[in-house]
């Protein structure tokens, strides 16, 4: 039987977080359940992790984590992207109250003059604004009309206040019956960025995030439940000159003996010595496409078009265009 | 004796309201004192609201404002720039607790979105963040530091939330011992567009601003002192159909007799005809020079140099630009 | 019969200059033909000067000048939007050669930096730009392709070189067989801002738009056709106090009779006189709708929505949304 | 004596090209002059290239190019750019004539939309444009003001238009006397990412640059000298991948015999198999720091201020900030 190791990399998405702990394990990681469903455009995979031992493994706290990953997202297709509108919307309608009467806050975190970090703000800045308008609307579009709020609260380092008081401090005001965070994430793998999308009802934790956001934001720390939307905008260089390392040993391997010691030093021992090595030179530095803001922008308008939906099924989509 | 009425017509700017309230009388208005100062670059005007009376003439709390008159600076010359820096970080001086330990709260308002409103976060999006650092940087720094946090809470019609409630939210979690903030004002004068400052110790109270602030932010409302600062961007379209009545009304009155019981009519009068005749048509335009987007940036630049100045009298320049 | 003056007012409409020349005659503008057409939501007028006269008098050149007028698109709905991008591409279409391998430079003029000049350069950014691409699309979408170029050459005050000499320049090398030049216009009535839409096949001549165009853009001067899209999105403010007078005069006269004789002065005495006793306080203010910013954008996905349904009738809205 | 083989790695800089050509070499690579300068703040390194044998190994144009190594430049100091703006208007004097009557067109090349690659359209930005002022200005002015004009071009991506096309029909109408190209460069090293600024008599030739320039823009292709200025912006990931690769094999070749084959194996050798290995994965990422927006907006203040200050040596910097 394996003998899992609890995760010491950083990513914030779960599905990589499980698949780096598994490793070539035949069984699941305990504590963890994976299913796998969508089709080859949009491929989604639903993490649990459901007790005490897994969020240890992973790193991670309890709770359900849905990732879509689009493969064909960089391509810029308006066909790829109204797909994932749909699979988003039906995903995020199963987590917010069905009651049009529970208001919602939506939290775009992140940085507006940071490209890879912007991608909440400029959610927020398309998102439909409902929540005082009741008394302006007529009757009947108020009674189809979710009180929808949002707020994009800026970082720590603009900000000079943690992003996780500012939002308790707006909650406290507002008092939504949930959050939605909108956020965005690092990755370890080239595959994920600006292709892959997670939804977890666990809030947001922070790991190796593209700002430095802490303190978590989650039901516990603001009082009411807080679902995280984030989409992977950057890997960081380190990731890029370890799967370099892994991806030519492997490939040696294949055809020199000399490569085997190193290949049985395993990845985790592999990912240590580059650290060492080259951590002083790559700390900071991040990949991203070179077509980020265009990619950036392509993907705010999904997710605000999904959110919208989501959170206001009754209005017509002429009715927030 | 003058038999002076309670002003009707919108305004953000003491000055102005003075003006209207007195209209051709010799003597003050009752409750008001008024100290002109400064030279012909920039000319300083302190208006002291001292009672009750005042207070209701002209339709503002009682409190100092000061105005600061710059005619030139719609001409983009450098030099006026620095000596609106000088003469603004000076007078904010007198309003900020000089014990550097006192922290304080600066508040962009407005809105990113609309150039004219935009002046407060841009203001905020140059200034110099301290809060935060206070266990990142030297010993030697941090004591001659002023802990400065700062905020673009965004407007009502993109976040749903009363900005008050943003406000008093932000200062439950960070407790300032002040805030300052920062605003786009409207005046009823061509000549103050882009070339009038006002300082007042009384907060902000909602009026004729660009935004709709609907309730006052000051210190019975937030709990600490409110020190605002206004700049004027934009005219109502009105104030000019307004002024150009009169202006004409005047010049023709030398020549044509017809024209005077359209002038014994009187100002107040006259507009409230215009107000019936072209509400519906002028409602919701405003006047601003070609150049607006170049002159608040030229205004962000002076206001965020003049608080870091004002807020930070230990740091050298070179310590924050 | 009526006595025609040449217009002296400055206004970059058609439609305007010849509801001004006629006046309140009951004969059309010699030389002018008009027809009207359209609906409620949109209607549209055919202006077409024939001849010299009618040239003169209007202060335009001979060609066809259509005018879209769509009073409700400062409300920013979405259907309205809808049903102006299908009649402007219509309308777009008549004016394009059907060829698609004649190929189209569309010039976005204006300036990126002040919100209501900006419109041309943000329909450029919004384009499909196809020129460069036949040698990299399959065989059956390039058969289906114009080539499509764009470039938003900015303006005198911020490049030093006169634009009409920069489009000169790159239809030299770029040599299009049409070019359709986007430019932000300035109108007379409040009615026209961000409402209204003029298409001609005469290109762009200086007048009072927004900013200093100086030389022609046109068929003589580029050695193509040149058609030009405008969309009036200031009015002077000038325009303002003129039709603020005006209706003041209007409504007072029914009442009292000492506004004869302002009323009987004219329209052209009283603007001479305003033009006067007004001009240098109001000269380089303008009026714009609060929502500025908001309303360019959106006009600005219509016209290159419009713009690309019209260039390209064979590719499907996916292959360049 | 160092057998030199051409260079096949892509890179834009001179000073890196003859480091990777030299290699190991202790002798100079043959054509190819260098010479140091400078201090620890500012290193100063002229290359020349003086012959054809120089130019086929170093894969660059006969001529001269100096580098900048501002490694402190990533700690956003304002001391630091001050020194930078100092030293570079220095360098930048010696290639521009110094009579005033000589007209100069600063190109800015690069895309808006693209944040490493807005380094050429943002410095244009910031320049004082005075081609078009001379009949403006005082006579007293006027001879102390050198022509200046200014574009950003735009890239084929959304022009359709090859950019040496537009800056050719450009200059045939403009006729200046110099034209000064400023561009965003890749470079190798991660040491010069945001860290570099390089200045050629030789124009802009396409390597690896951050967009795709395809034709050299140089005195051959436009008719009148072309100076360049670059600053590295971006480093491709494959060089990072490559860089890992390297040290991690130097670092363990002290420890292990087993890596001397792959060693061994020589620098040119793993960077092909790497490319092969790895090519599809990393094309088209690149790496950059976090604070990229920043960064790109300190370094285009410093260019615009070196270059103002070089072209406009009798004016006062109050003229022009």
């Amino acid at each position: 039987m394996a003998d899992f190791q609890p995760i010491r990399v950083v990513t914030d998405m779960a599905i990589e977080a499980r698949d780096i702990v598994r490793g070539e394990a035949h069984e699941e990681v305990p504590g963890v359940r994976v299913e796998k469903d969508g089709d080859q455009q949009i491929e989604i995979t639903r993490v649990e992790i459901f007790n005490s031992q897994g969020a240890h493994l992973m790193g991670k706290p309890e709770g359900h984590y849905i990732t879509l990953d689009v493969p064909g997202f960089k391509d810029r297709d308006a066909g790829v992207r109204a797909a994932l509108v749909d699979v988003l919307s039906d995903q995020l309608k199963t987590l917010i109250p069905e009651d049009l009467a529970k208001s919602v806050l939506v939290v775009g975190l992140g940085n507006w003059n940071a490209t890879p970090d912007a991608l909440g703000p400029r959610v927020v800045e398309r998102l439909l604004v409902t929540r005082h308008l009741s008394e302006l609307v007529p009757e009947d579009v108020r009674e189809r009309m979710r009180p929808v709020a949002a707020v994009a609260p800026g970082v720590l380092g603009t900000t000079g206040i943690e992003t996780l008081d500012m939002i308790k401090g707006i909650v406290a005001q507002a008092h939504p019956d949930l959050v939605i965070a909108v956020d965005a994430l690092a990755a370890r793998s080239l595959d994920r960025l600006l292709g892959s999308v997670q939804i977890a009802d666990t809030g947001i934790h922070p790991g190796s995030g593209v700002g430095n956001k802490r303190q978590g934001l989650s039901h516990e720390s603001v009082g009411v439940p807080v679902t995280a939307i984030g989409v992977c905008t950057v890997v960081q260089a380190m990731s890029i000159a370890q799967e370099a390392t892994h991806m030519l040993v492997q490939q040696l391997a294949d055809d020199a003996k000399f490569y085997k010691i190193l290949q049985e030093m395993g990845e985790p021992s592999q990912n240590a010595l580059m650290e060492e090595v080259l951590g002083d030179r790559l700390g900071g530095l991040m990949v991203t496409p070179k077509e980020i803001d265009l990619l950036i922008n392509d993907m705010a308008d999904v997710l605000a078009e999904a959110l919208n939906r989501a959170l206001q099924p009754r209005l017509d989509r002429s009715e927030w265009a």
